[in-house]
């Protein structure tokens, strides 16, 4: 169940995120707003709204820009990653990339991430402290990922540390700023944040299966593109390193080796090894909400796992 | 001459700048390292300890991570300003985007922006605020720069907003910052940031004439450059668009246009306006300090605007 005050909260991110890329510069708040307005999950600010409801409060208003702060982090990097993967379409639409070019794609980036910094500045203190440290944790994370890439070794431990940096440790930043502000123990901080983090690597890795086995059309992007560029689950799963996967692939297949390379990730058994993990992972996180006091929106964390396991898009 | 407290502030800046960027990620610690420890002139964090003293303050310790999260800014630009110019030297060196490729000079500058967030999370509110606008400004100016560049269309009013964004707010900031810090009175803070404000403007200017009459051995990278990419000054101060001025450059000197363009503007009076305009900034941004008390640091910042207009590199 979605409760209201989550709908509400939701809705105010999106308002916010619209009017924050307000500029001068018309270029940056058609491209910014052009990137906003595309859709996404809003997994993140979702997860601070519940977790600063789950503290008992009811002024959802409170941690809107924290939680809008938290999604613009995410909508920056996406623009900057379509830049490195030559990414032409996201959520159904062409990329800033492939709409305003290279240029001003990066740029659009950078003033994205000035408006995680505006929106995050009047919070003070420890907020932003956490938000730097995600932040940090998240260009790492991409790096580790484009030199596993480059080099076309990618081990389960490396696989671990990316998507633990790139993806989960900014969910796990979002769910524990709005607890810190809710005024929430330690203990139930610590909760939060531990259940956000796991929800994270879930939603991670089920986002890689989707590039194997997801249907494009539901996704508003081609499948396959992760695989083409030497990342994600599949790989690490297969043992092997992706080059010499890819090698075998296009030995087999020189028409379409990505094609080929999926459909024998499909046959080998490697997605069903993926999906047990992002069910165990979906497990850690509802043991970690433990010592969350009962309440709606407890309930709705609880929902979300199995909304994260089985989403298709 | 410059104090003491400016020296010993400013290796602190220096051996913070260069600790800050350490990570786990090899990569970005070694790139980060490249830049920062290829040179600079370090004048936007000297500003702020400038501002630091002359509001009566020594323990300049307290302004270090700001003074450096302000230089950390300018890194951060100019690490994704290669990228989009083609750069292949700045400061005598290779760029990291020549050196690491385009990828990883992307997720190098985005390292150095959560670092700039960082050092600036413990000072709070209205000092990351300051510094959020700072950074929003720079990238609209660079994004005005890129569209102009493009069009092939600058004129003077264009030029004047582009600078003050792009270069002059980073260094307004870095003295208001400061001198908010120091406690100084609203009067006393304005002039300090008026100052840096005029300065930020008369050194953009001066830039720009170096990149037709400079030496290139003195300033570490070829000359030219900025030509070559419709943009500077001496475009402006000519009147016509930067196109139609390329096009009978290449017409008139096909082997070579730039160089021929270059000579033009070098016989047409153009770099002789240019300067007229760095001297009206200057005695602006000397102007701009009389509200501020007499002291040796105040000494120095009126002796920086010479420094400045007279610098060859």
């Amino acid at each position: 169940m979605v409760t209201n005050y989550v709908i509400e909260g939701l809705e105010a991110v999106e308002k916010k995120l619209e009017a924050v890329v307000e500029s001068e510069v018309e270029l940056l708040q058609e491209a910014g707003r052009h990137i906003i307005t595309s859709g996404g999950k809003r997994l993140r600010p979702r997860l601070g709204l519940l977790a600063y409801l789950a503290t008992g409060h009811t002024d959802y208003e409170a941690v809107v820009p924290m939680a809008a702060a938290v999604e613009m982090v995410h909508t920056a990097t996406l623009v900057h990653d379509d830049i490195n993967d030559h990414s032409l379409t996201r959520r159904g639409q062409a990329t800033v990339h492939a709409k305003w070019g290279r240029t001003f794609a990066l740029l659009t980036g950078d003033f994205l991430f000035t408006k995680v910094y505006e929106m995050m500045a009047p919070y003070g203190g420890i907020y932003n402290v956490i938000m730097a440290d995600a932040c940090r944790k998240l260009v790492e994370g991409e790096t580790l990922q484009a030199a596993a890439a480059k080099s076309g070794e990618m081990d389960r431990e490396t696989y671990k540390s990316i998507i633990s940096l790139k993806t989960a440790s900014l969910f796990e930043a979002s769910a524990r700023m709005a607890a810190i502000y809710g005024g929430a123990d330690d203990a139930v901080v610590d909760a939060l944040a531990d259940y956000a983090y796991n929800l994270g690597l879930c939603f991670q890795i089920v986002d890689d299966i989707l590039d194997i086995v997801g249907d494009p059309e539901a996704m508003g992007k081609p499948i396959g593109t992760d695989l083409a560029q030497n990342r994600g689950v599949m790989v690490s799963q297969n043992g092997g390193t992706a080059v010499k996967e890819q090698a075998t692939a296009v030995a087999e297949a020189p028409d379409d080796p990505i094609a080929a390379l999926m459909a024998k990730l499909r046959d080998s058994g490697a997605v069903e090894v993926a999906r047990l993990q992002a069910h165990e992972m979906g497990d850690r996180a509802r043991a970690a909400l433990e010592p969350v006091p009962d309440s709606v929106y407890k309930q709705e964390m609880l929902d979300l796992v199995d909304l994260v396991l089985e989403r298709d898009n």
